[in-house]
This record gives C-alpha cells, structure tokens and sequence, in this order.
C-alpha cells in the first residue's frame, strides 16, 4: 500500500528525513521476523531516536488511524513484529542507551533496545547479571523481550522476564506516559506490570524498562547424562525436581536433536543415545557440591548410560553450544522447519513425547526434540520442504494436532514463544469464548481503535468459528478421544 | 434503604429465603470489615452456597443495577468489604470446601470461603503446607487473600498470595465464567491471573481456588535479638539481607511495640531494648545451620545487646506470639489505633523510622512500630481516643503524613492491606492522572456500570483533587520539600 504522504511528512518533521523509510527497497528488509514463513512489508519504517519520538510516532498513527507496530531486533519466533495490517512499523533499535546500573540496589534501567546481553555485560564488573537468556540474547533486545515474556535455558530456577522486571515506563496510543510497577518491586493498584509484559506489544510501546539484577552465582556445574531410551530420560527429569533441588537449566534432547548438534558444532555429545538431559547446578560453592552429588546419584540410579560432569568453563561452555545451536542444527536436515512451544506437565514428558513420535510417522514427517525439560517446556521441530505440494499444510497439520496435545494433557500451546500470527489457531482450542472476550475487552481499554498490533495473540471468535471449521474438515478427532496419559 | 423487593424476591428464588438477609438486625453485624472506623450497613445479606448461586446473585444485580460487594470473613484492614454504595453483601463464607489436594502435583484447589490456615491443616498429613500466612491466618479466608494479595510474616522468602496461586474461576458482573491462570502455572494469553490478584474485588469474583503448596521446612531456627538503638537494628535488617540469605521471616519492633506485647502474652521479650528483630531462617538442616551462624555472627558484629535463638518448636511459637499478638496488645495502650501499612526501600528503614518518631512528637500521638522489616513493609500503629475532638482527624493526617513520606523515599501507600476506603487519598500522591485512567479504563472493560465494590480502591481525579486542596488546606510541606535520606 501505497504511504500516506501526510502521515509521512508529519512524521519526517517530527523525527528527521532519515529515520522515516517509505521505498520498497528499504523497507524489505523489515518484511518479517524470525518466523520467516510468513512475510509483510510495512508501508512505512520509523526509527525514533527518544521516548519522546516514540510518541510522536504514536500520536500520528493515531491521527492518521493507521496501524502501528513496535518491533526490537526481530528475533521473535512467533510473527509478533510483523506488520500484517500494513501500516508503520516502529523500530526502536535506536534506543539503546543503558541509563543506569545500580550495584548498590541491583537494578538496571536500560531503554528498549539494549540487547539482553549487554545487561549482563555492563553488569559483570559488579559481579551481577541479569538471568533471563534466551537463545538469541546476543541479538535480542529488553523490550523485545518485554513483549513476549521471554524465557530461556535459565527461567526454570531464575524465571521468566515478569519475574525479573521491577518497573517500565509506557507509551500508550492515546498519548499518554504510564510508569508501571516499581524500582523497589513493591507498587499498589491494579497489576499492570504483569498485564504488559508478555502483552506482544498491543497494549502500549516500552520506551524504558528496570530490570533485578541477581549476583553471579560462586559456582556453576553442568552435567550431561546419556539415556538408552526417551522414557528414561524423562523420568529422571520428574525425579530430580521431586528431590526439592531446582537445577539452574534442566534440558532434553532427543536422538535427531542430538546427531544434528554435534554434527553442527561437535560438542562431544554421544551420538548412539536415545536422549540426553544437560542439568546446571548454580549458587554457594558447598549446596552446588551437595545437589552435584545428589544428581549424578538419582541420574544413575534412573539408568542413564553416561555421566560426565564439564571440568570448567570451557568444557561447560562447549556442552551448551550443541544445545543452543540445536534449532538451526536441525534446520540443516531439512529445507525448512517449524518450531513448537508447548508446555505441559512434567509428569507427561515421556508420554507425550512418544505420543507425538507416533504423530510424527504418520504424518510422515520428522520431528526433533530439544527443550527446557525441567519446565515442561517442549519446542518440538517439525521437519518439512515446503518444495513439495502439501508439506506445508500437512506440517502446520500435525504442529496444530502436537498443540491441541499439549492443552489436552493439561498444558498450554505456548511456552515462551508468544502468539503472535503463528497460534492464533491454537488459542481458539487453549481458551473458551468469554476467556478470548476478557482479551478483547483489556485490549480495547487501552487500545480503543485496534490500531496497535492488529490481528495478534488474541483471535477473534470468527477466527476461532473457522479454525474449528478446518479442523473438522480436516478429519481431526474431537479433543476427548485424544490419549490420556 | 429500603432493598428493592423484586430484587430481594429473584435472590430468595435463586438461594433460598434463609439465604437473603434484610432486617436491619440481621445485616448490621456485617456493616463493616476490621477498619472498624467506617460503617455502612449492607441493605441486602446473600449467602450463596455454591459457585452457581453467586452468578445467580451477580446477574440478580446486574439486572437491577444494584451495586454488590463481596466479602470473605471480614478480617480485611483497608475496608475493602465495606458496601460504602450500599446494596447487596455478597457474602462467601459458605463456599467452604476443599476441593481436592493433589500432593504428587502439590497443589490444593478450594472454594473461597476456606480459611488460609485450613489449607495447611488440611495439607499437613502429606508433608506439605500452604505459605502465605496473614496474621488473621486462622479466620482469613482463601477468597479475600486472593482479593488484597495477602502477604504476611513469611512472604519475604515465600511470596505473596500472587506467587503462590496458581489458578483461579472467577465469576464476573457480565454473567461469563474465566478461568485466570493455570493448575501446571503456564498460562498463555494476557496475565489476567495477577491482574485479578488484588484488584480488590472490582473486576469479578473468585468462586474457586488452585494454590501451589510447599514442602515442609526440614528445619526452622528463630533468632530474637534486641538492640539498644533503633539505627543499628535497622542497619542489620539490610546487612542480613545483603549477605544474600533470605529469612523465612524477618521482624522488628520498636520499644512501644515491645513492652505492649510482653505486657500483653508474657512471651520473654527483653523490656528495655529500643528494638528488637525476629529472623526465622527455614529449608534443609544443613543449609539452616549455615545460616544461622551466620546471621548469629553478623547481629553481634551489628551491636546486638543480646541474642537468643528458640530451643525448640514450643520457645519459637512464644517468641512469635508477642509479634503476632502487637496489634491488638498495642490496641490496649489507647481507645483506638490507625494501622498504616507503607512500604519503603530497605536502606531508608532508620531514616524514616527516626523522621516518624519526629512526626510523632509534633502531632502529639503516639506511634508504635511493628513491622516486616525484610520486606520495607511498615506498620506504624497511630495511637489516638476517638472521644477526643480533633483527634481523629490529627490521626488521619499524622497517617497521610506517613504514607507520603515513604512515597517520597521511593516506596508505596500500602504494602498488604490494601487501598479499600483507607488508602484512597494516599493512592492521588502515589499515581498521576495517566496511571489512574489506565486502572479506570481496566475496570470499565470488566464492570462497566461500576456495580461492583464501588467507591473503591482507585480514586477518581475528582477525588484527587480534593485530596490535594485538602492537603493544601492542612499546610502541608510541597513534597520536594520532604527530608531525603
């Protein structure tokens, strides 16, 4: 679509010629995120250097009622920055200032574009960091992350971003500034904190953001157990948390997952296992001791076939790469691949997980596991070429069918991903209609017009009446004869 | 006034006669909660029994545009279940079942009407406890925690009620039934299980409760130390914290708040120390033993006059009960009391602690200190006699006077007990305009004709106003111009 020249030149004044993109060549590279299935070109990219632009972009977006839509570093799994309704796109990578580290209270106050990891490093020297590390947190930015609640290999003992969040500062589409929670962690009134982070960007924009930092743990171990079979595997991960201990990260890996990794980065993973759990212990030098002995104890007792615990930094580092690396290790396998992001109970890991083998081998499809075991996070890889007639459809056939699993064992069909475009199906199945009506309502009370990230995270009821359509006509079976574990 | 009787006839058919109260006789024991200093007689008592009866009474409301307040036991400090609009008490006392305890997944679900103290009971045989613990704990109910966020003596290391539920059913004033939250803890979608957490019953009604429960503690330790001056004992507070242990619970009192106590239960506390700290340290036997010593040491390096630590489970309940017992034993010292509830950075504990004895001293009341020290959560307790003219109204300022000051040190108006009526004006000092539309704007979306607990918690701007020419009238200091620390 063509940019409305007046929005365009309201904006140029406010922000400068070169910070307001309107040509196809430059705003191709902003046509999606991470989720590269699917792609939009905005019809105008701003670049606000300020909080103060910020709102002005807001503000003329509203004016113009069109369509605005903020967007970090574009790492998003889930399409959560893509501009599916046109309109602006609102990068705020130029506000990457960090404002303040506080050793003394443990804060940072950092703007929105300050990659995740730049927190910790400017945070080192105080011998604090900050916990939540997503896989992407070299790239990913804090209001990004904001946005989607992010997780990461960590968020089992140290928690998700709302757990570490203290305060943001937010702009909303009616001009206004809110400050939400507080630097001291305690604030009144009604929770908007919680409310915002993990919102996806549709109830306001994040122009600044207070993090907890937490001291650099005495001591970090990591231990990498080899199992025979998956049931094995998963049962020790039910066992270890049962003993009251609460492993820094607690991952799982399937046998696909795992000759894709060390094939990738040759991280000396065992490649005749059926599965392998990578369990980091961190905190005061002499519980580490305590809780090492305790789980290499329990890991053996469940049958694992090896144990070696990384004797230091590098080793430990070397043993986490095939992990971290395990997403585009796979993506080797095949053309292309989707990502899942179901959570369910821990107590379901190893009856799911060979529920969806059978998924799998009926739809002819490979699927690789690698996830945060310890949370019941799953992030199941589906392996398609959507070179062939039908694979795409047949893939986002079975992603939906591994989801509607995952809600009907009792879990939920994101863990840390967020909505975005990609599960606005899947909501349809995790919510009934006055749950999906309550969204709507909180969305329009800050959102009137609907001009903040349209069609995101919450479906409408149409959308859910033609989900149900599709899946029907798909020749799903209703939910209740689905398998119960 | 008089209750519309087609009102009162659709509630009998709903509940039962015996289940709708009128009489003047009959409703006036519910005219207020335990801020006993307003009273409003409800003209409508309901006593719903189960989750579909309190729909029953919601719609009943709605349809007459009657404004309907719910109330747990009524042990509420901020007068939350106070009907100030007058109309239908929604009382839940009678939805008082357990519905399940799963000990393998560790959580108890139950009706609103149980006790706080009835979840753990009922958890104990398993091993398992409930940990928030107000100090109502034996009368409170699950329904009102969840509607003030109760916290409690042990909330610094276990969390408020917000950190330990999991999932909630909530009936709202439109007729629909949400389920906020989740039994397994992921919940996609908007965060509406926090939201409700607190709102103070202004955005529906919890007719039933998932709560997480906890392991028992292998070990429990309680040091009592006393101090000879209220900064040393305040500088501990942060020291302790700083060291990176965190108390199951850490207390202090100062020397009003000692002697009322010990005159009150006889439970050994030194009479003339200036302050004295209770530090409860839980978890496994080994790593409480570390800790123990360490604090030991730390308090006798921090100028402790002498320290004590209970020999077994009978001498840490004494030790607790003059800390439990400090309300109601400073409630002997004068005819009446206000009970404030103001959080502040911990760093500022001996500044304020000493610039509240100086506003005592000039408004000539009495004020004793008691309070969770850990958590910056004061409780100053405003001694004053009703039956003095002026007198209660030196109270009400002296308290505002208070609450603003922890503001100005970075801190809130309320820490656990809620806005309700009380806190109303201190919420003008606390939010901007932008921040008070916002919660506005939230309570529209689900209540919007204001018929549930009105008149609460969120102040209008109309009101604010006033508070401000009040204050203005009362020659209160700007607020820059209020002593920083």
């Amino acid at each position: 679509m063509t940019p409305d020249p007046a929005l365009v030149s309201e904006l140029r004044s406010a922000l400068g010629a070169d910070a307001v993109l309107v040509s196809a060549e430059a705003c191709t590279p902003f046509e999606c995120d991470a989720l590269n299935t699917q792609r939009r070109r905005p019809d105008i990219v701003a670049l606000p250097r300020s909080p103060e632009q910020v709102m002005a972009v807001l503000n003329a977006c509203r004016r113009h009622a069109t369509p605005v839509v903020a967007r970090g570093a574009g790492t998003g799994l889930s399409g959560g920055a893509l501009p599916v309704a046109g309109g602006v796109l609102l990068v705020m990578s130029r506000l990457d200032q960090i404002i303040e580290i506080d050793p003394a209270r443990r804060i940072a106050r950092v703007q929105p574009g300050v990659t995740n990891l730049e927190i910790s490093q400017a945070a080192a020297p105080f011998g604090l960091y900050y916990a939540p590390d997503p896989s992407s947190q070299v790239a990913c930015t804090i209001g990004g992350n904001v946005a989607e609640n992010s997780g990461g290999v960590h968020c089992l003992k140290h928690g998700l971003t709302v757990h570490n969040l203290l305060e943001i500062r937010v702009a909303t589409i009616d001009g206004e500034w809110l400050t939400l929670g507080s630097a001291s962690g305690e604030a009144p009134g009604l929770a908007l904190l919680p409310l915002f982070t993990g919102s996806e960007g549709m109830l306001g924009v994040t122009v600044e953001a207070t993090v907890q930092l937490k001291p650099l743990p005495e001591r970090v171990e990591l231990v990498l157990a080899a199992f025979g079979d998956v049931r094995r595997c998963a049962d020790a991960v039910g066992r270890i948390i049962a003993t009251g201990i609460v492993p820094a990260g607690l991952e799982m890996m399937d046998a696909p997952a795992i000759r894709a990794a060390e094939a990738f980065v040759h991280c000396g993973y065992p490649t005749d296992a059926a599965a392998l759990l990578l369990c980091e212990l961190d905190g005061l030098n002499h519980d580490v001791q305590r809780e090492l002995d305790a789980v290499q104890a329990l890991l053996h007792d469940c049958g694992a076939t090896s144990l070696r615990v990384a004797t230091g930094a590098a080793e430990r580092l070397r043993m986490w790469s095939g992990r971290k690396s395990a997403f585009p290790a796979v993506g080797r396998l095949a053309p292309d691949y989707f990502c899942m992001d179901g959570t369910i109970p821990r107590r379901h890991l190893a009856g799911v997980l060979e529920r969806i083998g059978e998924m799998s081998r009926a739809a002819g499809l490979p699927v690789a596991n690698v996830f945060h075991a310890g949370d019941g996070n799953l992030h199941p890889l589906i392996l398609f070429d959507a070179g062939q007639p039908g694979e795409v459809e047949r893939a986002e056939y079975l992603g939906a069918e591994i989801l509607e699993l995952c809600v009907a064992v009792g879990g939920t069909v994101t863990g840390e991903h967020g909505v975005g475009v990609e599960k606005l199906g899947p909501m349809c199945t995790q919510f009934g209609a006055d749950e999906l009506e309550a969204f709507h309502a909180l969305k329009r009370a800050f959102d009137p017009d609907g001009l903040l990230n349209p069609g995101k995270a919450i479906p409408t009821l149409a959308r859910c009446a033609d989900y149900g359509a599709m899946r029907v006509h798909g020749g799903k079976l209703p939910f209740s004869h689905l398998p119960r574990f």
